[in-house]
């Protein structure tokens, strides 16, 4: 087998056989395909596209190229959930709680952030003490006990598909749905889950900026994960404005206790439980998402998602007071108020800006290497339609440094104040 | 500038400006660009194409890349002539010589044949003492002279030509028109020639199969030469059959002096005449294509276009004897005639399979450094479209092997007989 002619049969917007796609995989694993061919095809593939068999062929070969999960030790049928990342999206934290209360295992492997999008890790590691790298064994043994742990990845996994997001991120191929929906499903499969929610965001922050791409995408990981015989399904859900009113580590620790507290933003509660909803399905802890999202609702009102919480900061090394006093976390100096402009309707408050100007601010990296404050962010005071007042205190900065001109000339940038706005819907489909 | 933004532009579409293009040929010859991004920009060509100011900006730059001729010393119009490649091609031997012979100065820089088709350079090698390599003074100073020189590129002529090809192969970016324009043209160009015709060979022998797509590359080809400052135009021949009757390196050189003499083949000399035709006109020695064609008849005629074959041939140290005696040039040992299978119509004598037959005997190369056999090659005795009777012999293999079962099988696939064939045009297209 020859890589130019794998090259060639793509190019000519052939299927790619499973022994091609073989080859391929096991070629960029060993070095034996130089890295020009590799970038041939990935760009043959942006435009040719591949059929949904060769999408779990791809990924189920790049998944196999690393180390992989044996949940099965663990009793019952295990849900995980994935976003396609977001600003303030910190569902994982109450979610993984509140599915943990009903009873339904939830093995959750996270990442951390970069550039505008925070990660659950780096805002669990807010917490003193918390531990996200645990050992497999003990990953196990957690979820059995306790019915949680959100950890790090072990292992080298899909090493396939870090050599392949090398490439496409220096040769314009990173925006290709077969590529993208690989990538997530042969990380998301070889962390040993039975089911899986995903949450792909759609709008001006979010990966996806338009709703028929974010379809695309979604439909193209379901159909994966389907294939590769897990249950599978994902909500498309709006990231035109943060998630949420807070952004920064402690701060999105803080609004994730609330939620379990019932005392959350509505926005980010309503993404919780619908998203929950269909995990208590598909752990067969409930026959409809309605009958789901009541028993969810029901381990808030009666602490059993707060307490799922407080276990698996424990189990995982962290201090559990956060839970009654959040000034346990690191806390930010001063605190900055950023004023309306005019009065009006507040029609844009792009999210991808709001998470650079935490990011700038320290609370997120601009490289992989760079350490992180916990304690700063933004916290919002108003979201999108909601009618402010001229020098209203729009949104509070969380910071170090007692001035931050270039946050706030970044914010300026980012918010909109008009007459006029029609409220996005959060939940813009559901593809089961 | 970044290279990955260069490689988005035109993959999203858009035409890459000047700038862009010089830092692609510059990081290409320097080595700065990686070649995964070269390959992915290449990728990204195919599919989006380049408008015809792209195509020829490219070529400028990648001219620019290495040595270019200065023809200035030599007095008139100089006139060259390219072709896309065919099987029995030889077209540039006779035709230098008689252009020259009307006055107008041919300096040729040719090249050697890899596959199944032959290089000019090689077949003047037939020629005993003949030297395709001299120096750029002696080049200069022969066609001020004798009015024509046939010789190799000296110099590094459009090294990011050189790189850009080489990944083209491995990455499956070869047949991509703008590419291949820009590629001929970048080494046309740095000959220093003022005019140039271009002979793009059309069909089953030729690298450009259908005529649609010989047609956008002439397009391209006579556009880049035009904006480049060139007088320049293109004939679209045919390339199903090899060309005239002889293919190999002493038997084409033999049937090129054939033409000079007045007993060529129909339709190699037609060929030659049309492409002269036109290289008489933009030489400045003939108002109409008509008139250059009975200036060229006249050159054999009155013997003169042979003068210039054997003036270059003396000049470039070959044996003029060959001239009057063919036998001074290698002699294949053995003559094994291939009979027809059946009577009928010769409906099909596929040019690359006679060609690729002829490299087997030992007459072309393989790989870039075998060794040729100048005496070895193909005659046919029928061309397509001619009645033939079973067991007649259809063409003669010179061989040194007595035995050639796999020349013979080859043969076998490339031949066809059957009850009907409709002759093809010689001359497909005229493209000013």
């Amino acid at each position: 087998m020859r890589m130019v002619d794998i090259i060639d049969a793509k190019r000519n917007g052939h299927e790619l056989t499973d022994d091609q796609l073989q080859f391929f995989v096991d070629g960029v694993v060993d070095g034996s395909i130089p890295d020009y061919q590799v970038s041939a095809l990935l760009m043959a593939i942006y435009f040719q596209g591949m059929t949904s068999e060769e999408q779990t062929s791809l990924t189920m070969k790049m998944m196999h190229s690393g180390t992989h999960l044996d949940l099965s030790a663990i009793p019952g049928t295990k849900v995980d959930k994935h976003s396609t990342g977001g600003v303030g999206d910190k569902v994982s934290l109450p979610l993984a709680a509140m599915v943990a209360a009903t009873g339904i295992p939830v093995p959750m492997i996270s990442g951390r952030g970069l550039g505008h999008t925070g990660g659950t890790l780096d805002k669990l590691e807010a917490i003193p003490g918390f531990k996200v790298e645990i050992s497999e064994a003990d990953f196990i043994k957690q979820v059995a006990d306790e019915k949680l742990a959100i950890v790090g990845a072990t292992g080298e996994v899909a090493p396939a598909d870090k050599k392949i997001y090398g490439l496409r991120d220096v040769t314009d191929t990173v925006d290709s749905i077969p590529l993208i929906a690989s990538s997530i499903m042969s990380k998301k499969i070889a962390s040993g889950t039975d089911a899986l929610v995903i949450d792909v965001k759609t709008g001006a922050g979010a990966f996806m900026k338009t709703l028929d791409q974010s379809r695309e995408l979604a439909h193209a990981l379901v159909e994966i994960g389907k294939q590769a015989g897990l249950q599978c399904m994902a909500v498309i859900s709006d990231m035109n404005q943060p998630l949420g009113n807070k952004v920064g580590n402690s701060l999105e620790i803080e609004e994730s206790i609330d939620v379990l507290k019932g005392r959350g933003p509505a926005d980010l509660t309503e993404l919780v439980l619908t998203l929950g909803s269909y995990m208590v399905v598909m752990g067969g802890k409930a026959k409809t998402p309605e009958e789901g999202r009541r028993l969810l609702e029901q381990t808030i009102a009666d602490g059993t998602a707060l307490d799922r919480f407080r276990a698996m900061v424990a189990a995982q090394g962290g201090d559990v007071r956060v839970v009654d006093d959040y000034t346990v976390m690191p806390q930010a100096k001063y605190r900055i108020p950023y004023r309306a402009k005019r009065a009006g309707i507040l029609s844009r408050l792009s999210a991808d800006e709001v998470g650079t100007a935490s990011m700038l601010l320290g609370g997120g990296r601009q490289q992989a290497d760079d350490q992180l404050d916990y304690s700063v962010g933004i916290e919002l005071h108003h979201k999108l339609g909601d009618r402010v007042e001229a020098s209203e205190p729009l949104l509070t900065i969380y910071s170090n440094q007692e001035e931050v001109p270039a946050v706030e000339q970044l914010l300026d940038e980012s918010i909109d104040i008009s007459d006029h706005y029609d409220q996005p819907e959060l939940i813009h489909e559901v593809i089961e």
